[in-house]
């Protein structure tokens, strides 16, 4: 047997020993996985010191990851398998706004504002008036729509990066009657992915960078139509072109508006510095 | 863009940010990690759920993995990406001996044995008489090879998965001067890898077993030639055809003599029950 026959003779093996899984889609997946597995190795002709440093990789990846900490989600995010799962399950619909990566940041029990309510709670930052409509793509608005936010700190950190149980940047609230949404938060900053970890290990070694263009986190709910997960960028952010996750999409990209005093949509007359920032969230209808 | 455009968009934009690499290796293995990881999961269009269900696999594995248990070489032994790693690594050559896993279970300080010892040491099982010589592919002698062999006792334990610190079924010898070893062990058995385990879960869902048929481990070092790392497996086991780790080469499957009392080889006279295993161990020569 010649050495590509061979090694032919392993994959076949391991594919063939999927053969009497009874769970039809686990054995599609199983094998498939060991089809694309063993190209790769058989590719690059991976050496026995690689496969070491892959084992060592995925051990110390194990080993940081805790409550607070999720290596495996951020190789995810750096290699783009979490954005192409995104991509796969999200397809673009015409109108709609497009989903973008979850992220590890999202918390199950965040507060419930009302609408018009300030979901900074303390983070600090510019504040920054954030509205728009919930709508249907055939234009229909979607009122009682539950809206979750979640963003950054001016520091680039959320609430469970500090260790003292803050809850701050983050909070939901419901559309009002035409859809319409509003509430105070803060200018959100870049940030570095949690990189003192084998995934900054990798992205140094890459020359890749950590940082993520500045963005508040939306998910969407309501009854009929498909749960959107997205974010809103700040146009002129120096990342948008180098996302460390890849989520970035054009359409998701908003100018802010800079003010000094003055009077703010909702009447209020802020002192000093605020932004304002205009977003539609436009719904994919479920199929019944 | 149509939905394949789009997800082929994110690969692209994945495979373009390492196009900075200076490490030209560690640009090669992770561009071609990410082209054949995104077409996984692009072929099986991966769920989010399946994906969620990747991260808690990972999750668990890392959690589960310690200084005695390593989950990562489990899974990528059961993955048949262990062997496919030796095969692209240790080409067949014409008249050596085969390669096979190295497994999780060689530690590195076994004790010295002279020359027709024994490495039982204590490890239950029936007395085995294990002889051959260690020799090139062109019939050359190698006195002073280092011969390090370990292997499970009769339960099918090696003594490190004992929690006493136990040293048993282990150790190293030197050849003689016409490159022949020899010593005393016990009969392996076949055992079960790790098995309570998310591998172990992985297993039973897919329908596959987690039984490795018996075999003696052998590493077999010598100045001028190839280290090997390979097992004899004995004839007659019932998991020969379905090695949980795919590690049965057909030229590694000795019979074993069964004896009752009488003359060993080595002029002892056993009382009961004992075995024989004639083994040659031959090595390729390594390019100066
Ligand atoms: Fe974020
Ligand atoms: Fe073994």
């Amino acid at each position: 047997m010649n050495p590509a026959d061979r090694e032919q003779a392993v994959t076949d093996e391991v594919v063939a020993s999927f053969a009497g899984t009874t769970d039809t889609r686990l054995r599609e997946v199983m094998q498939s996985l060991v089809r694309h597995l063993h190209a790769f190795a058989r590719d690059v002709r991976l050496s026995e010191q690689e496969w070491e440093a892959a084992i060592g990789f995925l051990t110390r990846a194990g080993h940081i990851t805790d409550e607070r900490r999720q290596e495996f989600i951020l190789l995810s995010d750096v290699l783009g398998l979490s954005m192409l799962t995104v991509a796969i399950n999200e397809p673009k619909v015409d109108g709609a706004t497009e989903a973008t990566v979850f992220g590890p940041f999202f918390v199950d029990d965040s507060p419930e504002i009302p609408l018009g309510g300030d979901i900074a709670r303390g983070a600090a930052g510019t504040p920054c008036f954030v509205s728009g409509q919930v709508r249907g793509t055939d234009g229909t608005a979607i009122p009682g729509a539950r809206v979750d936010v979640w963003e950054a700190d001016e520091d680039g950190f959320y609430d469970v990066q500090y260790t003292d149980d803050r809850s701050a940047g983050r909070g939901w609230l419901r559309t009002g009657e035409e859809g319409e949404y509003r509430f105070w938060s803060v200018l959100p900053a870049p940030y570095p992915i949690p990189h003192d970890g084998p995934v900054g290990d990798l992205l140094t070694a890459a020359g890749r960078g950590p940082m993520r263009p500045a963005h508040l986190h939306f998910k969407v709910t309501a009854a009929g139509y498909r749960t959107l997960i997205t974010h809103i960028f700040l146009a002129g952010d120096p990342y948008l072109e180098s996302d460390a996750v890849f989520g970035v999409k054009e359409g998701l990209v908003v100018e802010s508006g800079k003010h000094h005093g003055g009077t703010a949509p909702d009447g209020s007359r802020p002192e000093g510095e605020w932004a304002s920032l205009t977003f539609d969230l436009v719904l994919v209808t479920e199929p019944a």
